[in-house]
């Protein structure tokens, strides 16, 4: 039998969020709640589910991608198009603090559960959309993915090679940016609900959330009226910092400070460097960052790149390799801070996910996560705290 | 005179913030805050102040990037140091909700300013600390970038053309994740506390952030023993979901259904590919990518990109141009959902920022931000509101 789902303890322990969304954005959002203690209720269209349970890879017919956004969810299959459903749905709400849905704007209210209505039958509850638009303006109703997201955000056209095509960030950024942002806006509505008693309607856009992130980029143009491209690993305005060949692979080198871009100099052993005038102030290197780049890569090419973070380690200069998804499960700091924990999957045995990177005082962060469920397993559990509104949700 | 900076209306107003971050990953935490209606006052290094006032892009002598970080927050200069400004920071302290810094481990506690010290004194406060890698581990004390976090975290790795050189997301994703997830845990942590009256210390790492956001590289290294490489534009397990080239540049199609892959098949004037064995479920697609792209790839060359998405669009597929930040700032989307904000900073005019992505009901959420402080700007307003405690921090 599958262990009672008892929330984690954190600060949201307690709260019960009510989860109708699918496939990403919506569930990290609900993620990210419930690895701070809230109890999160996936509601899942009988039969085939949240759509990613479909999305590969798979280990022995199980979406671990599934699996890695939904550990420690529960799931109750309702059709709210069916009467009976609707009302099961109904007193869900009723007993959540938070509602969070990232259909098409417009699909929840044509079936009866639009936030004007439901914030009127349960005015604590809040009400959490996330969509590619937003719920206003006249894009509302386009379709949306990531992509979509990332490519009419902007972000496609500052990464990539210069002068290269651009390219997508490695990682939904598109959803996950969205997702987190929503969470952001559903915990300050529960600190703020702690006081008025009432609940808000968040609305979170992908597109909204890109435009969000791209930091000095619109400074950058705002201030000198050029568009910003792609810069390879190369910052806009702080030098050095970029990628550099060692003997035998590139390392990443920051240096944000002249007194940092001096010990530089000194561990590459040119310390003249940071007296030449075209290197001497953050100004200066940024001006001449080709310069630089070459100045440096000519020194780092001597040395193997291990060799080279270790003497720049030991002299406090930023520095890393660019490590590979195996590496960073491998690193003693993801360990230590137990950022790689694992889920135990029915079926599928034990396997890696992300852990939570919110580390909070006397808080468990247990090495492990509950399971994903399977569609529709809590049914008969939920259906007896709904019955018996006096006790404790186990 | 600077108009008084009365906080913005929104779930966290009559949040008092004290902000001794500097640069990125703090001040974009508390931005966060302070969008959301919290009061956030930076104590600054005496003289210089935050190092982001001294990094580019410039106008007018002032730095945008400062500018765009900091709006509507307010300053004031304390050496931490000093025996008199200890007790004015103390003062600040006890009439505050939260408190932000990202120095590097260890420099607050030497300061009598630690986690454990501050809780003592303050049971109530919520403490929060961005850095490299955490407050805890091997790695504590090493110093990081963004660039360092993201070449350490995985996401270099993944992000680039197919057998590229690894790029650097195109904003600084180290940076602005970490202080994402931190402003969720102080959310989290504030709407416990309304509850416990107990603050808590929330620890967030840039690298750990980055991990989180790996989404399911870790599930696709955990599934298959495959270590995760740079897909350009393209979706590991959906297709078609990338970018391909119209007769006058690319655009990117995402179809995450069978339903969609039919649409488009029929709107490309070849129906006949969504009966194609390779082509006719999300999985064969996944399998057959290269030939998927080249059928598509031949069928989108014949017109421009702005034809083939008035077409797409038409047929609810979701496309997109890739934009340029200039043509982000002129969206109509992003200009109706008040994405693009003004700042009307002295000395400098008025100037675009990207707006609050979190929009919530009855909340205004106005086309124009309070300007960014000057050093220490607000100390007299500051001393006689903590003189005056009975007094609303107007």
């Amino acid at each position: 039998m599958r262990p009672s789902p008892a929330p984690a303890a954190g600060p949201l322990t307690g709260t019960v969020v009510v989860d109708l969304s699918r496939v990403l954005a919506g569930p990290f959002c609900t993620l990210q709640l419930a690895e701070l203690g809230a109890r999160v209720i996936k509601v899942e269209r009988p039969g085939s589910g949240d759509d990613a349970r479909h999305i590969g890879p798979f280990v022995a017919d199980e979406s671990a991608y599934f699996v890695s956004l939904n550990r420690g969810k529960e799931s109750i299959a309702l059709d709210l198009r069916d009467a009976g459903d609707r009302g099961l749905f109904e007193r869900l709400l009723a007993r959540a603090d938070v509602l969070v849905e990232n259909f098409r704007p417009g699909v929840l209210e044509r079936l009866g559960f639009g936030w004007d209505a439901v914030h009127a039958r349960h005015p604590r509850l809040i009400y959490a959309s996330v969509s590619g638009f937003g719920h206003t303006g006249p894009w509302a109703q386009r379709p949306a993915y990531d992509l979509v997201a990332q490519a009419l955000g902007g972000l496609l056209s500052i990464t990539g090679p210069v002068g290269g095509p651009p390219v997508r960030v490695g990682t939904s950024l598109g959803d996950l940016a969205a997702g987190l942002f929503a969470a952001l806006g559903i915990a300050a509505a529960l600190a703020e609900r702690a006081h008025t008693g009432r609940g808000r309607r968040v609305d979170v856009a992908m597109l909204d959330a890109q435009v969000a992130l791209l930091e000095n980029a619109v400074a950058r143009f705002a201030a000198t009226g050029e568009i910003p491209g792609p810069l390879g690993t190369r910052h806009p305005s702080i030098a050095p910092f970029e990628a550099y060949p060692a003997a035998d692979g590139p390392l990443v080198i920051a240096c944000g400070t002249d007194a940092l871009f001096r010990s530089l100099a000194r561990v590459l052993g040119a310390p003249a460097l940071a007296d030449d005038p075209r290197f001497a102030s953050a100004a200066a290197r940024n001006a001449h960052v080709e310069a630089l780049h070459a100045a440096l890569a000519e020194r780092l090419a001597a040395r193997p790149r291990a060799e080279w973070i270790a003497v720049l380690d030991a002299a406090g200069i930023p520095c890393a390799p660019i490590q590979n998804v195996a590496e960073v499960l491998a690193t003693p700091q993801v360990r230590a801070r137990n950022m790689i924990v694992d889920v135990d999957q029915p079926g599928v045995g034990r396997f890696p996910v992300p852990g939570n990177p919110i580390k909070l005082s006397d808080t468990p962060d247990p090495p492990t996560r509950r399971a994903a469920p399977a569609l529709d397993a809590d049914r008969d559990r939920l259906l007896r705290w709904l019955d018996d509104g006096l006790r404790p949700p186990d």
